[in-house]
């Protein structure tokens, strides 16, 4: 098997299954040693660059926490936008300079395809922390890790993912991610939103099992695991029709009743009323947990992707 | 007596007064530690999650070099309110995200009760760095330990408060703090600014001696220690009042010569005007020192609260 | 040979030939170390503190790796103008405050003689790292090392330096940084923006060979280093005067066949137009190498002027 040293990691469909498993067990060994309090020194003496050209605070904290945790350092432009790092001066221009003082650099930037133009930039391994539409490939990767954790599998599940399922870049990187294991999905969402059909054949193309419905009740009893994502007012032209589907797609203990007892929770965070707060004390409410496995799980990418 | 691991520190006046001596004793160990170069790392491999819903770059910043001085990792939100972890999120919510991620976390809001609401949503310790017109508990202990440290004692000390005392928090926690010794405190206010009733009553009750003026120059000749404050022209509801009482409040090198040779100025900075810059190099002006002690006594209370 | 320790790094004029000699000299050994990923553990238990009023992200990247590399911990204020350190606070007050947090000093600031003020305000070592129109000596000393590095000597070089010598304080403190050897420097600026009469005349006063011209095809081939910098439509009264010149002061490809073989080329960064991106590809293309240089320079200052 490969080994990701001086990889970029740009989107959820770029690894092989190998690659895939080496991720999430590197994670699973960080966990431990997060658990254990033992400390790492596999970054020390290295600096992360984190370069945020839109603010994304949960993901820029995840990021300079597991740096710290290994052991390294970190430079911060938290909003690149205001600095004088992005004026006037190109995207490569400014990648190719933080190259001179970082040993790997993560981006999140609003352009879709941003991170591939800044790795063409720099031999310095650069990880996607967000462009855009596009993707988001560190989120479906702790997303896979917290279903494997919390299932204690991923082959044999239905999953069912929730909500605005067509402009969610996370859902569709978590699909494509997903269709590398033996999984049933369940596509929930308004008719508005529904999850855009070139993935839906994609996925039907690999051999998954993949069943759309607008009706989360009828769903809600055979799924192992139920990915909640928000539904936004603006993206419905009809205020009326957001005011009419909005209460369908909220998580409540009551409406959970019909679940397995081994439901999975999730959700990316931050969450508005999607799921409600008398859900939380539930042993299947994932959701913390799922987002601070991103800890472990960026550990691991960026263990992997700097050089020794 | 208990230790003071995983506690929240949210309020001046929750100490015992065994607490207190633990947290002064502690922080004059690492003030020791300081002053040799000696390197600490009690929290090697830990992180502190700094969050600051309202900018104190001074109190920030003395946090994370305490964190720092200890060998441990900082991550830091210096002005929450404009990133993505605040917007439409509960405060709850963002604590246990970035409960996720850090060891300990100091949290500064403008709302009063807002660190209370945080702890209440973690296991991991809170420490609160002021909570609107609340209260700022670590900034009455770095005061309380500077009069340790100039004077040499507690006990015994006539100590005045001085300026606007009836909108200060961190007066009102020093007096709270000040009622576990023998002293005896001067409150020394214009008429529209004095100590509000309940605390001086409680004070009273507690056997502390308390005397109130508007006179600085009455008092002046008697305190061991002499606490400025700054008196804001908006508190007043007529400008004139103001000008007229403003310089009644200035303490200058020839108003300090009625003083005590021993006396210790104190001020918690910043400083308009209340002190001229004639008294900067007297022996007794502490407000310098008193502000660096935030870094012992803040190193005290990040390495008491965290679990080993 | 005096060391630097507690000096202060606030003006590029400041150095003896002697100090010069021992910057670049510990400058080479850290980037020895970089390049074998030697881990320094010189400033461990160390505290930076950046204080920026303005942004400058290249700049204050660049200190913090250099902080990290070797060891150390950094307090970072990326805009103090919009912070509770400088509301309402003297500049000598804020420097007296962050000096009882840090070891060290990093200072930028919109107005001249900024870092001089500060510097007498503290004991702590303050680095300039720019003060408006005035200084930035920590860039001419990059400047000088990658010359250093490029052309493995300074003395008996011909070095153009082209564009707005008027108004930029890098060239000006590269001209007298240079003077310390035996250069001849070439000028090659519009009439509008040429080198200040009293830089010119000092620098001839001392020794050096210089020369100006507006034309940089005809200095080109002479030129073992070129130093390209912005020329900022702005400085021109007339837009048309601008819109004529601007051109003459591309550097590309096809234009540097002129050059030796062995030009190095140069740029402040960041650049806009003022070299082609056809040029990148060259081996004497040092701008991307100057810029990383800033690490090695940094942790040698730092190092330099900081107790043990």
């Amino acid at each position: 098997m490969e080994n990701l040293v001086k990889r970029d990691i740009l989107r959820a469909d770029q690894f092989s299954p190998d690659e895939i498993e080496l991720i999430l067990k590197t994670a699973r060994g960080y966990a431990g040693e997060l658990k254990r309090g033992t400390e790492s020194v596999r970054m020390r003496g290295k600096v992360l660059s984190t370069l945020f050209y839109e603010p994304s605070t949960r993901t820029r904290l995840s990021f300079e926490t597991a740096m710290h945790r290994l052991g390294g350092a970190v430079i911060s432009v938290a909003e690149a936008k205001s600095t004088s790092v992005a004026k006037g001066e190109s995207l490569s221009d400014t990648i190719r300079t933080v190259s001179g003082y970082a040993d790997v650099i993560v981006l999140r930037h609003p352009q879709i395809g941003a991170a591939e133009e800044a790795a063409r930039a720099t031999d310095v391994p650069v990880i996607n922390a967000g462009d855009g539409a596009g993707q988001h490939p560190t989120q479906s990767l702790l997303d896979l890790y917290t279903i494997l954790e919390e299932q204690g599998r991923i082959d044999g599940l239905t999953i069912a993912l929730v909500g605005d399922l067509r402009n969610g870049r996370t859902v569709h990187s978590l699909a494509d991610l997903l269709a590398n294991y033996e999984v049933s999905l369940r596509f929930i969402a308004p008719e508005a939103l529904r999850m855009p059909g070139e993935i839906v054949e994609r996925l039907a193309s690999r051999g998954v099992s993949v069943a759309e419905s607008a009706d989360l009740g009828a769903v809600l009893p055979e799924a192992d695991v139920v990915y909640m994502t928000r539904i936004q007012r603006e993206r419905f032209d009809d205020p009326a029709e957001y005011d009419r589907l909005k209460d369908a797609y909220v998580l409540t203990r009551a409406g959970l009743a019909a679940a397995k007892e081994t439901v999975t929770i999730m959700h990316p965070l931050p969450r508005v009323n999607e799921i409600a707060a008398d859900v939380d004390d539930l042993p299947g409410a994932a959701y913390f947990r799922q987002s601070s496995n991103g800890v472990p799980v960026r550990m691991a990418l960026l263990s992997l992707v700097t050089p020794g």
